[in-house]
């Protein structure tokens, strides 16, 4: 496997980033890009961070809350979180999820 | 559902980027994201672009050639693609895929 062009995700650590909220996180030069997986009825308080944030569900059902606007989301949907919106969220079901945040999201910058 | 904050897939419309590969095309301020399906066997040829693509697998497996390099990917792996490099790929089996790209796609701007 060449390693400039193929990664494999057991290389990367995980990272419990809230408590039940388990990530692998890739940084690129415009992007943070996370895969969580998190069990059912884990739950992250309201927050806001400057870096935009794209939400995508792969797998079970998550709701979200964004600037007091609660939606369950699954597979089928998925939610934009503009820059320094407050949102909070809770794992209805065990889920995996992909957030993708625009620029680096320096706070999950580790090394 | 608020429909600032919450998009539902069924209102993005399928685009055949290539033959047999069918893919939902999302465009932030600075990425394209696109949710792709692509049967078993269909594939792409050689190509280059100056956007940074990295490329995972969602479901099945895809072979990826990337500057004459060949890997066949699943849910385990993905792959960095650098501006201007040449790829290709193959759908192994019936396969998800997503590819972030970096900066906005403008090939993929249909409106």
């Amino acid at each position: 496997m060449n390693a400039e062009f193929f990664k494999q995700f057991a290389d990367i650590p995980v990272r419990e980033i809230q408590p039940g909220f388990f990530s692998k996180i890739i940084h690129t030069k415009a992007n943070t890009i996370a895969f969580l997986e998190v069990k059912a009825g884990c739950a992250i308080k309201s927050h806001q961070h400057v870096e935009e944030q794209y939400s995508f569900v792969i797998e079970g059902q998550f709701e979200l809350t964004v600037d007091g606007n609660p939606q369950v989301l699954d597979a089928n949907t998925f939610a934009i979180i503009p820059s320094n919106v407050f949102h909070s969220g809770r794992a209805v079901t065990d889920c995996k999820l992909l957030d993708i945040f625009s620029p680096v999201r320096m706070a999950f910058k580790y090394d």
